[in-house]
């Protein structure tokens, strides 16, 4: 284990702990908490109660001072107005950590804030972690830690097991909790985080990505104020081949400003969650269905190897409704091969053999035919996982037991391989299948999405996990950031992007010289360190066809500028050759207030940007991540040269995105954002016809414009 | 009810039923359908069985030609060999209706279908409906007639109510059942319909439309061959208010040619049933978890009258996954009013007050508190629906009386108002709360889902059904069909279609005239009527700057085409000014197999082309579906003028989709397609620039090209 995780162990795997706020009243949170433990815990417990006395058998200590012992866990259910003193005072006796219920702290703002930071001190100064506040504690299932007021009800039929669930939301983590009791779908951890103060989200998560007893992380997220933390954690996650499975909360943008009121921290850019989630291979689900859906095929190791699906099933119906999903999901339906089709049509003439597999009825009435059937898809198709749908067989422990008698030997001949039976079943016969080493699902198309989601997740840890970023460097930059579109052009260039040839002209004759000297037809636009958006102000002539042209053009964007700003500072026009007719892209790099430089590749074109055809990935970028970038545009086959037209220069493409995520990193403490638009790809090379950059305006000297 | 669906009244509500292939042994399909109506059925129930004697107490008869009476319903389980004499019998003896769940007709081949045709000619000749072949039977839950042999763990605990399940696949079906039954969802009738040789999914449709017995119809579908039955039969749903909640197979293209050999039949374009239902307020899910959560909603009636949500919770990150998702779906969150947001405040200073209303767990504690938020939610929102999200509050029948007496009256005073508490619930607090008249949910964001699909189709009652298109003409269309680009623009301006100027040149003079005197620059192509793709030959030469370019052009393109197709006819080259610059569109009709014409409209450019942003709807249109189209579009901003564009005439885009339906649906017979592409729509006025009709060449004559 890590330093830090390390110093979580006395909190989630506490030898003894202490309850301030106990009580008898179980209606109380204390009360409660006390009770949880009482039943359920097995290291040593100590009551704390002002009044002292005996509660359910236990001696109620007057303060955390009289106990025999500093213990482990504090468990803190005191009002807001006493919580600063208890807390003190359990950091006094030594206790290694604490967690805190009590709200009205940050969530209540700016003075609750202040409160907060204060109990924080108070914490730290003494070296103990703390769990909270207007947190709902934590559930160690297996040693019985029930650190939190949760209900009877919801926790009577929690059992152990290797899934974790890590919610920063107390309700969510709730739900999650819930949904998983009813599906009997085994915990080690439950933990909520609530406002965070010490023990975060990220140092959770990290903990789960070391924990022994944790093989699959579902997590529930609203936002992260340190992005590297959040990375670093994910990265630990993926080294340990751990799945986090995530609800993130905030997708839409009303979403996205109510997280912020909500937990009065920024948010940051949805978007850019996502970008670190699918380059960490986190699972994203839309709901609490498909996340424990995911957590459940996860928790019994599904994990196929490749993404290719097989179908079998007794129903040509449902096996079209499992095809459609899988191929949504983006898994192939790679067909069975022409031998193997023979093989099997000879078995069940009337079988649709292609796949899905479609063996009828038969196969329930016969079990031999289930057992062919399923042999012949796992040797001959290759499926990293294969679905096999059976209608209500397992309604009928007979019909069970014939089928599993007829199977035997099957499981271990494929251990590697995600088998799923998909059908109605009794508690009982479930038990009974899953025994045998076959995993039982009931609802089709969700099994085939969980499915897809494994595969996908598996897939994301055969790549690398993507890089950290470098620490910032130590010193400000000292460098003059470019001001105007000559310096920001010259500036890209000299980070390796390759930029159209230009020139800066300050006269009608500069610009008509300028004209014949790069070839026409040209373009012209105003050059000004004031002016970001040149078409905006009338700035911009393109396809200028002649010299005489160019030299009116100049005339006219100056005066017509002049007209429109009279304030700014104008330097001239530039003069570049037009570049057209090939793709236009968008390349941008902008810095996420969490996360740092983002990397952005988009389509350009009116048409394009509307459909706002954008992919994102996190500085530092690697060539694998970049050629990703580049697939995941809808528009991704006009680059291979779809409709006719030649395929463009992909690897100048990659050259282009590697060296402006290296330029942002390094720059990242001066630069708030790179725009390159368009980028014009070509089937060799690319060019940027245009480049915008903008500095952060409290960091850094920008050039006063070093021209007149 | 309507004379089809009568016809279907003996069926379903037989008054007396016959078993064929009746037996003692409950694992055979007879067997097992016996026992179902024995302990169930109310009406006069007869055995028969070659063997005689006596099954279950009842008399066996050993034909049917021996019972007292031609029974309303008989039940047909014989080998595949002996059900066309069973059926002939039953015919025979007068019965008005059959069952068959025989396989080993249409789905096996040519060989089966030959069979279920004699089948067919048998049941028509005596005017007996007939239900399969190869088809599960059908349940009435609430007359217990079973005619089917779904076995008894499936049906225990099916109880009677308002929801019919249609499907044509038995597995669909059964599962869709299984499911309902899980729910505690209430059934009026379960039918599949299997190879539907007779009854078929949309003669059922209608009939459930009509059902006295069913609010809400949902369906699975695999394909119909006849589009207008089906259209004609979600009409009557429509005009019944009556919700058809579909899951359609063949989604993706593996899905939709796997329908095509399972089904036997033609399944049609799944785009095109897409449009269909959105025509016809059809909501079609992805899975059957939201099947049942649309159609379980739908049975509470739950129908909002707006699209404007109100979200209520106790917990903030839950209200936020909850927003998130109704954005998704195309709710509008919509702000509280200032003043009652203030209310709201003054009562619970920490409260978020916009929506979603995060009242915290004070709701919970206070019911007073509840009672508030969700009267002046409901007061001031002006929402259709308002979602109350409560943790965990179901599970304790304490809170949940003290909350019920906390809201009394307030159900009563907003009577039309979906309102769904959200909450982990047990059966007694469920049922309380139901009682009163509130519906409880336990998943927040597929509640969420269900109550946006409920809106959806809601808003779709208050539209106009599309009008089914006129029966085709009697006679084939006559009239010549235009070949080659110049006759198609002459065929489309006569039907009120602007379209561009334009020459047929024959000569390098004339062409050089056409351009003069239509205005430069043009664009000229080639005119043959034996050459479709003009640009596939070099026929096309555009932005042609003057008209010494224009003869050159003539002569380059006439050479060009003689070279590439030395055997086709060339008329000449057509000439018309170039419009550009505006907004690109395609316009098309195509007719489809199973619906008829179809129209199509879509961006049109290389970008838009690739990300294939196209909206159909069949013919006839009219405006509200022409202008649905449009904002269907996702490049609709760009029509509205967006990115600093002028606002496109939207009107003249109306007027041409309406032509086009016009002229497809005229020409329905002869015509296959027709292509318009592009369109150029215009700040005023739009126009078509090139256009192909390419006739059926079975059954009209097409024009020899009518010029040299």
């Amino acid at each position: 284990m890590s330093a830090s995780t390390t110093s979580l162990e006395p909190l989630f795997r506490p030898r003894s702990v202490a309850v301030l706020g106990a009580s008898a009243d179980a209606t109380k949170l204390g009360g409660r908490t006390l009770l949880n433990l009482r039943e359920r815990y097995r290291g040593r417990l100590y009551a704390v109660n002002g009044r002292g006395g005996e509660i359910h058998g236990l001696k109620a200590y007057k303060s955390v001072a009289e106990l025999p012992e500093a213990p482990d866990l504090a468990v803190v259910s005191v009002p807001v107005g006493a919580a600063l003193e208890a807390v003190e005072v359990c950091a006094a006796k030594g206790t290694r950590s604490a967690v805190l219920y009590t709200s009205g702290f940050a969530e209540i703002g700016a003075e609750g804030r202040k409160l907060q930071e204060r109990l924080l001190e108070i914490a730290r100064a003494r070296g103990m972690r703390l769990l909270g506040p207007n947190c709902m504690g934590f559930l160690d299932i297996a040693q019985g830690t029930i650190a939190s007021f949760i209900g009877p009800a919801t926790l009577q039929n929690v059992v152990p097991g290797r899934v974790a669930i890590l919610s920063q939301s107390g309700a969510i983590g709730t739900l999650a909790l819930a949904y998983a009791q009813e599906r009997g779908l085994g915990l080690s951890l439950w933990v909520t985080t609530g406002n965070q103060c010490d023990v975060d989200f990220s140092e959770c998560l990290a903990y789960l990505a070391e924990d022994d007893e944790t093989d699959v992380i579902l997590a529930g997220l609203e936002g992260t104020a340190d992005g590297d933390k959040l990375r670093a954690a994910l990265r630990l996650a993926h080294a340990q081949r751990k799945p986090v499975v995530m609800l993130k909360i905030g997708r839409s943008e009303v979403g996205a400003a109510a997280v912020v009121s909500h937990t009065g921290s920024l948010a940051g850019n949805d978007a850019v969650y996502d970008a670190v989630f699918r380059a960490h291979g986190v699972y994203r689900a839309e709901n609490f269905s498909e996340l424990l859906d995911v957590a459940e095929v996860a928790a019994a190791g599904l994990y196929p190897e490749n993404d290719r699906l097989g179908i079998v099933t007794v129903s040509g119906g449902v096996g079209i409704v499992m095809a459609d999903e899988a191929l949504a999901r983006g898994l192939k339906l790679v067909p069975m091969p022409p031998e193997a089709q023979a093989r099997l049509k000879a078995i069940v003439p009337f079988a649709a053999v292609r796949n899905p597999v479609d063996a009828t009825t038969v196969m329930i009435t016969e079990p031999k035919v289930l057992r062919s059937f399923l042999e012949e898809t796992l040797e001959s198709g290759g499926y990293g996982a294969v679905v096999v749908f059976l209608a209500t067989l397992g309604m009928s422990i007979m019909h069970v037991e014939r089928m599993l008698t007829a199977l035997e030997g099957v499981r271990q001949a494929y251990p590697k391989r995600a088998i799923v039976f998909v059908m109605a079943s009794t508690r009982e016969t479930r038990a009974r299948v899953e025994a045998a080493g076959f995993r039982v699902l009931d609802e089709p198309v969700r099994s085939v999405a969980a499915l897809a989601a494994l595969a996908h997740i598996s897939a994301a840890w055969q790549r690398a996990c993507p890089a950290l970023p470098p620490p910032p460097p130590r010193a400000r930059a000292s460098g003059v950031m470019p001001a105007g579109e000559a310096e920001a052009l010259a500036f890209l260039a000299s980070a390796g992007i390759p930029t159209v040839a230009h020139r800066l002209a300050s006269t009608r004759e500069a610009a008509e010289r300028a004209a014949r000297e790069l070839g026409l037809p040209v373009a012209l636009k105003i050059a000004s360190p004031d002016i970001a958006h040149k078409s905006d102000v009338g700035g911009i002539a393109l396809d200028v066809a002649s010299e005489v042209e160019a030299g009116k053009a100049f005339a006219r964007l100056m005066r017509t500028v002049k007209r429109t700003c009279p304030e700014v500072r104008l330097e001239g026009v530039l003069v570049a050759p037009m570049v057209a007719g090939w793709l236009e892209l968008i390349l941008g790099a902008k810095r996420d207030a969490i996360f740092g430089p983002v990397v952005m590749l988009g389509l350009g074109g009116i048409y394009a940007e509307t459909f706002a055809d954008v992919s994102l990935r996190l500085a530092p970028l690697d060539a694998g991540a970049a050629r990703a970038m580049i697939r995941e545009l809808k528009g991704y086959p006009l680059l291979l040269g779809a409709r006719g037209r030649p395929k463009l220069d992909l690897k100048a493409l990659v050259g282009a995105l590697l060296a402006l995520s290296r330029l942002a990193l390094a720059h990242r403490d001066a630069i708030e954002s790179i725009d390159i638009n368009p980028f014009m790809l070509l089937p060799k090379g690319g060019v940027a016809l245009d480049a915008l950059v903008v500095a952060d305006p409290l960091r850094v000297r920008r050039s006063r414009g070093s021209r007149p």
